[in-house]
């Protein structure tokens, strides 16, 4: 970066009339939003963003997966520069928090004003990215899928959200399985991704550091484990004839934490569900279906762990007698930060005078998808008492800034000749 | 008894024909009898009872809770005598066995057969029983309840099988709220309740004894047991930050199954159920609710048992910084069975030539409503691999026959003057 833009800042009032707007679109008594992907709110903002986008005289680019960008283009012979997308997502789950994409999308158009505004020369095109459906009401990360060609046929035929909310969904966005299949881009047009987003996390605000350099996107893997005893009267069987379930099921639940919490540091493991049959008062349980994810920093811990757990199901059943029908439901394998990006990152918090650590991401981002392809990195500002997904979350005005001033001077380090 | 009877035998074969006949309602291809309360196939086999009953010349009687007998009068002044009940209940759980209930019927009417072929003459009016709703498809040891004094209109309003299904059943059987609240009788005229039915556990099969003579019903009690602690992220949450309700649900299951195995040896316990709230594989469970049973043989230890799982819930939540919400759902006390009526049981049986031992029902039975007008008693026959509540429900015939005898002989002891 040459040193004539390191005093560039972006510009707080005009980001916050932006976020304020944006803000509006499915706005909750609570203070929050409810921007389910293609709901009628989720449209509204689309909309704002592309009219924003268009006003500010920046190009306008959609594709096939419904993904919104402002464009600015390199000055360099522009159709052959690699790109460098910025962005994050404005939906939301349920009932959540505005901070959560919406924060990571205004930095995003931000930055691009700066450097518009500015006439800053850049070696990349720079595209400020709206991503569809990163929440997952519908398939989860769906635009960072389509764009890096992770995205197939089964992934839309059988979605987490319903195949029929997907349908009707992508028809009120004038899209179609076709079209979101069509959204893959060349690998080689691409010169990173960067996001900007909150921590949903304490970790930040218990330090009292600015920012958090994303070193990886943990693993994330889940399980349906069924201990299967037998369905006895709770009355006339005795406690030594019982083939009960729930002791598999609930020695289980503790013994993964334990191993988790003594072995496994840069792990954490969730039973989120059980399910009991034939769950009666009077009837010992036959079977427990219990609901297991795990998720890990590195590919290392990941693959001991998974294989830890399994281990441990199969002792705990067996300690109670009882058969164990184990469940894989799927995967993503954890997706380090490119080092250029963090070291990007951290360069412009020295420069910025903004105390920084690095830390891992224990939720999944568009960034994963994107990460075999080009260089990615995040950044996370703090997220106040960690909440996220809820109408409480809130991070401070001035932690929004200083994130979108990192990813400003981060993206002029890697997009300035 | 006098010597006179004591070579009486039932007669097999008849009773036999019966038991196969009442079987054919509701018969299932597993060989079980789907026979719920009030249900097509148990108005049906109500029917067969009382076309039986009045071809074999007694007198039918049926009250307002829709019990249906046989009687045969006492030679004394029949109307002042008291009445001696035997019997036991025609309807079945769903897709139950044909022995539950079904046998100890057939007993009981054959037991009349042999007092009206022999022209005994007893003291008291003795009075073959069928029940109305035992298993509680509807409410639960309803005619029992109903005789007593014991149901009430709030039993009626709000029962197990839900108020609609209970207004449709006793309309097909032309009953209604004010009859089932008429049918209680005056103590004074019942001389006693005695009732054959099959183990429904494994222990005289165990210990190859020919006959259980029930020394009490177990107390029952149930309680809804919410563990409530925090839903979060479970990717962006450490393991530390969490207030995981599923723990303190898990760590009570396994522990209460201990304290009942170390210290109330004539207790059992039963999680039958526990639902996760919100129950999502992502998201760290904010309540658990666990639907807890427990029952015991003696006051002093149901007492005891009901004290000391209350306080290990306590200290399992406390344990997991969870709060504990707990909801009473309702208990009966422990009934033992009446000196007399056992005394009869063992005597008749040694007279038998048939080995006996003294045993606890797990299960409840008509017997615990009536055990605090008159005296009660039951006897069990092996179940053989102790099952019940299931086609693959099966008792040898001999054994059957043991049972009735008994029954037969306790009556005469009980009956003759």
């Amino acid at each position: 970066m040459t040193s004539t833009f390191s005093s560039l800042r972006i510009n707080s009032d005009r980001m916050l009339d932006s976020f304020t707007q944006v803000s509006v679109f499915g706005s909750t008594p609570e203070g929050g939003v409810n921007r389910p992907s293609f709901s009628e709110a989720h449209l509204q903002a689309r909309k704002w963003f592309r009219e924003q986008i268009e006003s500010a005289g920046f190009e306008f680019r959609t594709d096939g997966a419904g993904n919104h960008s402002a464009v600015i283009a390199s000055h360099e012979l522009a159709k052959q520069s690699p790109t460098l997308i910025i962005g994050s997502h404005l939906d939301s789950v349920p009932n959540g928090g505005k901070y959560d994409g919406g924060l990571g999308v205004v930095a995003a158009f931000e930055v691009l004003k700066i450097i518009q505004e500015n006439r800053i020369k850049l070696k990349v095109n720079v595209e400020a990215m709206d991503f569809t459906d990163e929440e997952g009401t519908l398939v989860g990360l769906l635009g960072g899928a389509a764009i890096s060609g992770h995205l197939h046929q089964k992934d839309l035929d059988n979605p987490r959200g319903g195949r029929e909310n997907l349908v009707e969904g992508m028809k009120r966005a004038g899209l179609s399985d076709e079209s979101m299949l069509s959204a893959k881009r060349d690998p080689k047009t691409l010169a990173g991704y960067l996001e900007l987003h909150i921590e949903q996390g304490k970790r930040l605000e218990k330090s009292k550091i600015n920012i958090g350099i994303v070193s990886a996107i943990v693993g994330i893997a889940s399980y349906r484990l069924s201990f299967l005893g037998k369905a006895n009267h709770a009355g006339t069987t005795t406690m030594e004839d019982r083939l009960d379930a729930s002791l598999g099921a609930s020695s289980f639940t503790l013994k993964a934490r334990e191993l988790v919490m003594g072995r496994y540091k840069n792990s954490v493991v969730n039973v989120g569900k059980m399910e009991f049959a034939p769950g009666a008062f009077n009837i010992v349980p036959a079977q427990v279906d219990l609901s297991l994810e795990f998720r890990s920093a590195t590919q290392d811990e990941f693959d001991k762990l998974e294989i830890a757990l399994i281990e441990l199901a199969k002792n705990e059943a067996k300690n109670f007698g009882l058969e164990l029908k184990i469940e894989f439901l799927g995967k993503h394998s954890p997706s380090p930060m490119s080092d250029k990006a963090q070291t990007a990152f951290a360069s412009a918090c020295d420069e910025l005078g903004l105390t920084n650590t690095s830390l891992t991401s224990g939720a999944g981002h568009d960034a994963q998808s994107l990460a075999d392809l080009c260089p990615v990195g995040m950044i996370f500002v703090p997220s106040v008492d960690g909440i996220s997904h809820s109408p409480k979350e809130f991070t401070e005005w001035e932690d929004c800034v200083n994130g979108a001033n990192v990813l400003l001077h981060a993206v002029l380090k890697l997009g300035i000749d």
